[in-house]
């Protein structure tokens, strides 16, 4: 049976040695000290690591089961939500008016790694509530608010995101279900629902869906689209719950993984809903929720290569096959630990080496995700925007091939259900698809992002770059492992900027055939800059004569294996990128 | 439901345009005219799409069942099995002296494809007892081979392969089973093995286990095992099934994919076994069979890729959401399909420029092997010796990358089971691992086959790629989009080759470090050269008049595409192997 154990150190190093967090000017993160993030995170491990983790392969063998239209989670799974409400895990970063905690987004996202590492089906629960929390919290009134948030934010009712149909997920302007207008201030909302995460569980006393649907009459298309509060009961007017409402779950589906998290069909007929927002104006309601909801999907894409990485280290220093080449390491066993082998070193350097990258990706994110919140920061709102898409795309994309990475260090115990190294990789698979598929994160990022604001954030993403390339000129420790790199692997990606801008206006496809790879080469170049900043910090805790020399030799040496290994992919993305669209779009669609 | 059509016109295109099989000088190649092997190849592909095809998600959802001892088969194998034994598919390249057909073992693989995409756990079936067949036809008696091989011709018996234990696979020299001598030719076998697919199942009436164990006395380590023949049934002297051996199943494995076969562990208690071939030579009598193994398994990895392929490209096609940013293609309807946005292309492009290139260059390499059994061509041997990692470790990394691709076409449906993309991507997964795990063909071809015959083979595989370019130098239509970049391509991994000997000697983990890239660098290369010499055979047909000008240009077009978006990886994978084994041994195990 696989084991987890929160990466404590790591977190850390991120929140104190690089980001520096309770020395920034944001409101709330002067309580952010070591002492502190160090106790809510083993505190948070330990969670993990005792209750969720435990109840992972639970999930994923017994998975949720619907009988006359009651959804039974996996055995386990409502004790141990209990226990994620008793602790209050389900409330850090909520508004404190409504029984929240009010810590910084940044503390709520470290959190949230060992929770979704350990356990990422069961995880959802809490996380679909938490965005469905924010959307109310944002456009809510103040009743409604009053109404549903403080229930939400200890999770004794749980909120789920309604967009997708049958015929329509990305181009949501085709949506069918209806809110017709009830002359009272609510509406009745009718149509049919599918990929409903949560949609429908024995967790919580009421379930509230935040339902996209058209208001007939309204302007064609995604224009016409508005957002509505349908809880599974109404609320009465003294809070308690009240009647069912006109919502059922159809059937749930049969998923390649995240099997403990019940993905429901819901029908709505003629349900109760309450306009959250403006009439029309649903799709922006549900974009302003969007960086933090994709930021929590890039982190469950590397939460579950963590979690793979880390059983994939115990396996490769257990099984013995084989000798070190260089000489045996263990000639009093049978045979070496397959660790000694340098191909089983390149695959778990592979995952050690990104999956630290990503963290600090994220957490930077979550960060900027702050300066917007809590300090009106609109260079980092700018800066977010620009990265949602590669915080998305890059890290699920890797976060799976890692997972899988992992998996293959098992060999054949890696396809065996019961070493836990598949449902790593079939867990992890889905986080490529939702909260927007890559391919369209892709898009968003070149298609949107990159010309955002006249390309601003971009040009001030690069700038970042160069100024701290500059600013370290003379660090001959940097320099060559760190900052040359770093140089070489920006100035692909700015060289593929050139590309698109001068070849995509005369056809966008030369720009669209790129996107996969620019995306891919930008979270690289992400990936690249922050461990080049964490090398540094890491080389300053030495100088500043840090005791555990050990542990900050081993992240020097796994950003120098990152530049080295993996960010001269930036070459092989850009050589493609410059093919433009020609190769790409030359086939008929018939001749597939 | 996924639907599957065999892709004739390609495989006939290799066969006869590229290959031109029946002017070639091997035995047997005379008969192997257009109209013959399309009539096979269409019979092939009807029982693919007819009957195994359907079998396939039913396989994966039922599974095999153990009850009593006994492994039962998914709903309908049994009789699909019968048919695949009536139409003598089991027995085209057996030799007719075992009442097969003696075709060449390219028909014979060129015919697996359409079984393997269809239903690879099915497949398996008929998959490991040729290899078990062919174990016996090479090293066997002419007594064994008499007892055996006409009733495994035609798969009335079924074979397996027991090599791997609780605690070794790829060290077989850890291995435990013993066979003690009984003095009258026959051992007693004793053991456990694991991973034994069709180790246990009803289709057939008898199951012939290849058993590697250990004489007791024999030398240590690899070197003293041995192989033997342990049938599930003694087999009287008058060729019926006599009394049950000591050999049962223990347990069957639930595992990621291939449900429909059943991977069982096998205990052997005092089970009588016949040696075969010599004492302590067991692993010899293995490496003679493993070309033809690991081939078929690489075959497993890109077949998977075509079945998930074809039914991406009917997805992409019907599926409307958005529009073409050039303009919208069908303005009548909501949306345009999803196969008019350059990503999704790219995507498709992938796969099928793979796939086309991964069968040409399978088929090649059964060809090769042709040689060497039919021509006695020395040659031909070095060369498939030297390919036989490729096509095994680079046709399965990326059958399985691809299959996950085209599940990504589906978006959220690609996630729900019952729409099937998920099981092409399970499946694929175990080809990965199985038949030696791909970090072990990296070190093979690395470790092993490189320097092998002082390089012969390698430097004549580079001569053939140059000699290629050099003849078609003054081919304009040839040279910028196919010969340059094979040019380009070539010369990186001549600079790999040449980094390893530089740096290997003096520590042989700079070169291992690299093994899996360039294991990657060197499948590249194959593929482009395959491609540029297709394209070169489909410009040829164009120029003589062929009436199906759009199948020709297509195929070129595809070709350009691998060519300009998927042969540059090659710089990427040299400039890792430059850095050495520095960045990958850089860490103590304790450090990970």
């Amino acid at each position: 049976m696989p084991s987890y154990t929160a990466p404590h150190k790591d977190m850390q190093f991120i929140l104190h040695d690089w980001l520096r967090v309770s020395e920034q000017d944001i409101p709330g993160y002067e309580d952010m000290d070591r002492d502190f993030t160090g106790a809510v995170l083993e505190e948070a491990g330990k969670v993990a690591s005792e209750v969720l983790m435990p109840l992972n392969a639970v999930g994923d063998t017994e998975g949720c089961v619907l009988e006359n239209g009651v959804v039974r989670t996996p055995t386990g799974f409502k004790e141990a939500f209990q226990q994620m409400k008793d602790g209050g895990w389900t409330a850090m970063d909520c508004d404190p008016e409504y029984g929240g905690q009010g810590l910084p987004y940044l503390m709520h996202t470290a959190a949230q790694e060992p929770f979704s590492s350990s356990n990422m089906a069961f995880n959802m629960y809490q996380g679909l509530t938490h965005g469905a929390y924010s959307a109310i919290y944002i456009h809510g009134t103040d009743d409604q608010k009053q109404t549903y948030l403080p229930k939400m934010t200890t999770c004794e009712w749980t909120g789920t995101m309604n967009l997708t149909e049958p015929h329509c997920g990305t181009d949501l302007g085709l949506m069918r279900t209806k809110a017709e207008p009830q002359g009272d201030g609510t509406f009745k909302v009718s149509g049919q629902k599918i990929f409903i995460s949560a949609g429908e569980h024995d967790m919580s006393d009421n379930i509230i869906h935040l339902v996209l649907a058209k208001i007939p009459g309204g302007p064609d298309g995604i224009k016409g689209v508005s957002l509505f509060i349908v809880p599974k009961f109404i609320v009465n007017d003294d809070g308690s719950v009240g009647a069912r409402n006109g919502v059922s779950v159809g059937s749930i589906e049969e998923k390649m993984g995240i099997h403990g998290n019940a993905t429901c069909v819901m029908n709505y007929d003629e349900a109760t809903g309450y306009l959250l927002g403006e009439e029309h104006k649903g799709m922006r309601a549900m974009f302003t929720m969007m960086n933090e909801a994709r930021l929590g999907v890039g982190l469950q894409g590397y939460a579950q290569a963590e979690v793979a990485y880390q059983n994939a280290v115990h396996y490769a220093n257990d099984r013995l096959q084989g000798r070190d080449v260089t000489g045996a390491k263990f000639p009093e066993k049978a045979a070496d630990p397959i660790i000694v082998h340098p191909d089983v070193r390149r695959n778990l350097m592979d995952q050690k080496s990104f999956v630290e990258g990503a963290r600090a990706f994220t957490y930077w994110g979550a960060h900027l995700i702050d300066r917007v919140h809590r300090a009106d920061d609109k260079e980092a709102d700018g800066l977010i925007s620009l990265m949602t898409p590669v915080l998305k795309g890059f890290l699920t994309d890797k976060g799976f091939e890692y997972a899988t990475a992992a998996q293959q260090v098992y060999g054949g115990h890696g396809y065996i259900e019961e070493w836990g190294m598949s449902q790593f990789a079939r867990d992890a698979r889905i986080a490529m698809i939702y909260e927007g598929a890559n391919g369209v994160q892709a898009l968003d990022l070149v298609g949107r992002k990159l010309a955002q604001d006249g390309g601003k954030h971009v040009m001030a993403f690069f700038e970042m770059i160069k100024t701290f390339i500059k600013e370290n000129d003379g660090n001959e420790a940097l320099k060559s492992d760190f900052l040359d790199p770093l140089k070489a692997a920006s100035k692909d990606l700015q060289a593929a900027g050139m590309y698109f801008m001068q070849n995509g206006m005369k056809n966008p496809n030369n720009a669209l055939a790129g996107s996969n790879d620019f995306m891919h080469m930008m979270g690289h170049v992400c990936l690249g800059l922050v461990w080049a900043q964490m090398a540094k910090a890491a080389m300053e805790a030495l100088e500043a004569g840090a005791s555990d020399t050990t542990f900050y030799e081993t992240k020097i040496a796994t950003g120098r294996y990152y530049m080295a290994r993996q960010l001269p992919a930036t070459s092989m993305h850009l050589a493609r990128i410059n093919t433009g669209a020609d190769t790409v779009m030359a086939l008929d669609a018939a001749n597939f």
